[in-house]
């Protein structure tokens, strides 16, 4: 296992409580420029994939990994997924979202402690490895989710950073932080793919406005707060496009936690269904939240439950 | 000119009055056959465009026609849209729709008629000459909009049959028009294009439910009357998928009145312009509608004001 954070290049130097990335804080929209590395490990460390595609994801801030899932796994966790969403439509606990309007599940969260299926796909030296080969550390689940967006009236989702709304709202220090996607359906560019803007992650889009009490409630199904500006925007856009990115099912969507990102709704009769899991750096865990709010609830930051993941097969250790 | 239909190979023979394609009535969603030609100009005429790209038209429903206009037409088309857009603005008259919630200008009808640039371009040959061969009658402009969905918040449009609203609504009898959307921004995957589903228009959606009073106040917004069924949008859509309408600016999406079709919202940056024309043969004229609701007014469907089109040029004529 890796010690700690070897890299720090173009990393600036900040307190531990000083706030790096101050956002909805009176400030005018505008982008500043990120104060830390992308990829962690050494240039000279070797990868757990192709070199290049470590390159794609340092300069474009992700990639799209092909048939690392077989269809068998696949199959078994769609299974698993409609068990959790079907167990979990009645109760609309905690740990569910549904969409605007609808009674449709949308969101189930935790699903890396809820399920054992879950668990060990977590910690699948697949994704987990590639994690800690990135992040150049230890690392934990900051929130896993089942995202689905249900053919016929899936919802669209606004372009965002995650990592404004981890450091404003959830107290996450640096962007040492990425998410991993696992497409269970297939997602093609009909039925809202996550769309990202390439480069996007280099800069930090300081948002305008500041944080309600209980944004949580309403931001997962609709973002009001932590949006930037459409100047900002259009002056990432204007670089290099917007690009989808779609896979067939058992591909995996890496993204960094200041990618910006968004999708469309899903009108083709299409559900598209992924595994979320956010992997962060276990020196990079949660403070106290950059806003005057209290701490967002466990199942959406982890904070009390910070366990690193442990490889599933001793053998596949260094 | 060409004098009247020819083809009725495949046209099943119904009264004037008779309600050949009845829906939202109290039956239940299905799909049935089309009676009528989708190509009505005689095998062994000469096409004004490639012969396979009708052939494809006949086939899929639709064409797209690439490099039709000029970038210079394209920029006095964006110049009179802006013009009438601004226009419109302000007195949010009954020719102009809104977004949802919004106060974009959506929607501008009845340019042909207000527009003297837009009139001149109803009856550009490029557009009536093709609509004159494919429908094989003199031909009017049903209705004729400027559509603008906006960067940033362009709102979804839903899966639906134009002809079915404008056989329940309007009262046209028959299969035998046709719409031709000429882009003036480019319509790319991700800024909510048109689409299609190809081979659609070879069946008719009965849709459910009946027709409200005023129907047309909130359907040009949000269409929740003449929605086929999701069984019968996953029938259509198994067969062939989707297929998404791209093009750069001044190109022109071909489609068949009955042609099933629907767009995503659009939050990039890039608004999407297009000028939409709606050429009915004139055999076809609409009648009483096949709902117990009023006609709707005017700028919705031409009834009082039917003037065939004349062609701009007297020297392209046969």
């Amino acid at each position: 296992m890796m010690g700690h954070a070897a890299s720090s290049n173009n990393s600036a130097h900040f307190l531990a409580t000083e706030d790096a990335y101050p956002s909805r804080n009176g400030q005018a929209a505008k982008l500043v420029k990120r104060h830390d590395p992308v990829v962690y490990a050494p240039e000279n460390s070797s990868a757990p994939i192709a070199s290049s595609s470590i390159k794609q994801f340092e300069q474009q801030g992700f990639m799209v990994l092909d048939n690392v899932f077989s269809p068998q796994e696949v199959n078994e966790l769609l299974a698993e997924s409609a068990r959790l969403r079907s167990a979990t439509t009645d109760q609309q606990g905690m740990g569910t979202i549904t969409e605007l309007g609808r009674s449709d599940v949308r969101s189930v969260f935790d699903v890396h402690d809820n399920s054992p299926v879950f668990k060990k796909l977590a910690s699948d030296e697949r994704l987990a490895g590639l994690a800690r080969y990135i992040l150049y550390d230890d690392v934990y689940i900051h929130p896993s989710r089942l995202n689905y967006k249900p053919g016929f009236h899936g919802k669209e989702f606004y372009w965002h950073s995650d990592f404004e709304t981890w450091h404003v709202e959830d107290g996450m220090p640096r962007m040492r932080a990425l998410s991993m996607s696992i497409t269970l359906t297939e997602n093609f560019s009909q039925n809202g793919p996550l769309m990202l803007i390439p480069s996007s992650h280099q800069q930090y889009a300081v948002c305008p406005g500041e944080t309600p009490s209980n944004n949580h409630q309403a931001s997962l199904k609709k973002q009001e707060y932590g949006v930037p500006s459409n100047a900002c925007l259009t002056s990432l856009v204007e670089k290099q496009g917007i690009v989808n990115a779609t896979g067939k099912p058992g591909s995996v969507i890496v993204f960094d936690c200041n990618a910006i990102h968004g999708s469309n709704g899903n009108i083709t009769p299409y559900p598209r269904a992924n595994v979320f899991f956010v992997y962060n750096a276990l020196s990079n865990k949660v403070a106290q939240p950059f806003c005057e709010q209290p701490p967002r609830p466990e199942h959406i930051c982890t904070r009390a439950n910070i366990k690193p993941l442990s490889t599933v097969n001793p053998t596949d250790k260094a």
